[in-house]
C-alpha cells in the first residue's frame, strides 16, 4: 500500500500486528480514530500500556490479576478444596459469570499442542501437581474444551492426578438449554442420553 | 462480562469502542497483547499517539498529512490543472497505488448523507469551489463511489461546478478485468457497452 503520511504507515503497521486484523481493517481503525477527538485515541493507547505493564498473574491460580493474589483466591466465600482447571482468562470470566460455581481456579495458560510447539512444561500444570500434593484440594473439575488440544491435555492431566486422593470431575456435556433435539449433533445428543440426571435435579431451585 | 482485573476491563473498553469490534474480539485483542513482550503494545500504544497528534490535513487537498502540504500536492510532477475528487485518504491510495493517475487530489471528507447527519457544510465543497475558481484547473474527475450518498454528492457537485469553464469527467464504470460476462451484473455490464471505447485503445502501452 502506497501511504500519504508516514504515521499512517507506522499506525496501520502496528494495529495490523494483532490476531485477524489485516492491513485494511487496521486502515480503517486508524481512519476511524483520527475523526475521533484525540481524547479516545490516549485513552485507549494509555488502556493497552496500563494493561501490559501494570497487571499480572495471581500466583495461586495463574488467572490474570491487578493484585498477587486474584479477587477469587482471596475471596474468603470460595471454596478453595475444589479446582476448576481451565486454558485460559477468559474461561475463567465465562464460568463467573453463570455464577453457578464456588470453587477456586487454576489456568493452565494454554493447551498441550505439539504443532504450535507447545509442550506440558509450557503450562502451570507443575504447580497444580504441587497444590493437589499439599492435600487440600479434593475434587477437580477438568472444563478444557473438546478438542484434539483440550483433549490431548486432559488425558495428560488425568495421568498426572489420578493417583491422588481426590474426585475427578468434568463439566457436563449435552445439547444446549433451549436447543431443538432434531437439530443436535449426534455425538452431543449421545452424551445428553448417556449422561442423563434424575429428573428433579433439572428443577430450577 | 465479569472481569477478573480492572485494567482488563478498561483496556477492553477502549478497544471495543472501535468500529467493528466488540466485547469479545477486545478481550481477545487485549489477552493476545499480553502475552507479547511488552515492546509490542509500547509501539502500538505509541504509534496511535503519534498518528493522532501529529498527524494534520494537507491545506490543498485536505488528505492526510505529516506535512502541511502532503508530498503529492508539493510534487512537481503532478499535474495540478486536473483534480480528482474522492471521498477519503483510502480512496487516495487505491488510486495512487494504480500508478496512472498524474493528476492532484480533493478529499471531501465524506459523502452527503441526510441520515448520518452530514451536510454539504460539513464537507471540503467550498475549499474545491474556491480551488476552481482561480481558474487554475481545467479537468475535474470525479470518482465517488456509486452508493446512494456518493450519487447524491456526485449530483450536488456536478450542480454547483457545472457553470465553471472546465472538463468534468468521471472513472469509468464497467466489468473488472478478468471477469467473465456472464456473470457480470446487467448495470454494470450495460455501462461497459455502452461506454465502449475504441479497441486500439485498449491495448497495453
Amino acid at each position: 500500500m502506497n501511504f500519504s503520511s508516514r504515521k499512517i504507515e507506522q499506525a496501520v503497521e502496528e494495529i495490523s500486528r494483532l490476531p485477524g486484523i489485516g492491513k485494511k481493517t487496521a486502515l480503517r481503525l486508524a481512519l476511524h480514530l483520527l475523526r475521533r477527538p484525540s481524547v479516545q485515541t490516549e485513552a485507549l493507547s494509555a488502556a493497552l500500556l496500563d494493561l501490559r505493564i501494570n497487571t499480572t498473574f495471581c500466583t495461586q491460580c495463574h488467572t490474570i490479576s491487578d493484585t498477587e493474589i486474584c479477587g477469587i483466591c482471596s475471596s474468603v466465600k470460595r471454596d478453595k478444596s475444589i479446582v476448576c482447571v481451565v486454558e485460559d482468562v477468559r474461561d475463567v470470566m465465562a464460568i463467573e459469570n453463570t455464577g453457578g460455581y464456588g470453587g477456586v481456579y487454576h489456568v493452565l495458560g494454554g493447551l498441550i499442542s505439539p504443532m504450535d510447539g507447545v509442550g506440558p512444561g509450557d503450562l502451570t500444570i507443575d504447580n497444580l501437581l504441587e497444590k493437589l500434593a499439599t492435600g487440600e484440594v479434593s475434587e477437580v473439575v477438568f472444563a478444557l474444551n473438546t478438542t484434539m488440544e483440550g483433549d490431548t491435555t486432559n488425558f495428560y492431566l488425568y495421568r498426572k492426578v489420578k493417583d491422588f486422593d481426590l474426585k475427578l470431575t468434568t463439566i457436563a456435556r449435552g445439547i444446549a438449554v433451549g436447543d431443538e433435539l432434531e437439530f443436535a449433533d449426534e455425538v452431543t445428543l449421545g452424551r445428553s442420553i448417556q449422561h442423563r440426571i434424575p429428573y428433579e435435579q433439572s428443577l430450577p431451585k
